[in-house]
């Protein structure tokens, strides 16, 4: 987002005009746990639609904070991985965890998949 | 947010669903810059109308994380300020300002009020 289509030169609302919306964060946040593949992000406990989560895995690749490349001899069927700018939202991530977790109660972080995958995320 | 309310247990999506919205993070951000009245709300480059305002002001309340109270002489306007539990919300503020700053060309702190009144917020 740039010049005029911003609200403002404010780093906060530049930052949720690109991904403060009700989804996109937490497409990210799968990614960090480790998720890669359509069918995945779709069999989160949030239940995210087929067509929102489409549109969010087009802007988060539009934006250059994941990358899709085919896997096995799927050729047709992609998987998703952060990028070096979408791993630096992990900061963003992991403080809104911490909130959630201190503040909301009945929260719980999510397990983590195996070590490797994931190191630089937040444990959801 | 509490039980079947809820999309999950996740604190991130908890946390979403209670300020991630396209506005109510800007509200707290200008709280935490030091403003406190309606009319100075409003004047933010954003330009957030009334009724959002009201609106976001409203459940900000209702969730404890602002207060308000009469000003000076004027027994029916109000001015608003962050509660303990409004500014245990300045980490994360933090973290989308530092990644906006890092990451979208052209952004740039906001100058914030004289010391005293904000001192746990983030420059935003």
């Amino acid at each position: 987002m740039q010049g005029s289509d911003r609200r403002s030169n404010c780093p906060i609302a530049c930052t949720l005009d690109l991904i403060g919306d009700r989804w996109t964060l937490l497409v990210l946040r799968d990614l960090f746990l480790g998720k890669t593949r359509y069918d995945e992000f779709l069999g989160s406990s949030e239940g995210i639609s087929t067509n929102i989560l489409a549109d969010r895995l087009r802007r988060l690749e539009t934006m250059g904070m994941i990358e899709k490349t085919p896997y096995s001899s799927h050729r047709r069927r992609m998987q998703y991985s952060l990028t070096e700018r979408g791993r630096s939202l992990g900061p963003v991530l992991r403080a809104i965890r911490d909130w959630g977790l201190d503040n909301v109660s009945g929260t719980e972080t999510f397990r983590q998949r195996p070590p490797g995958r994931n190191e630089r995320g937040p444990q959801a």
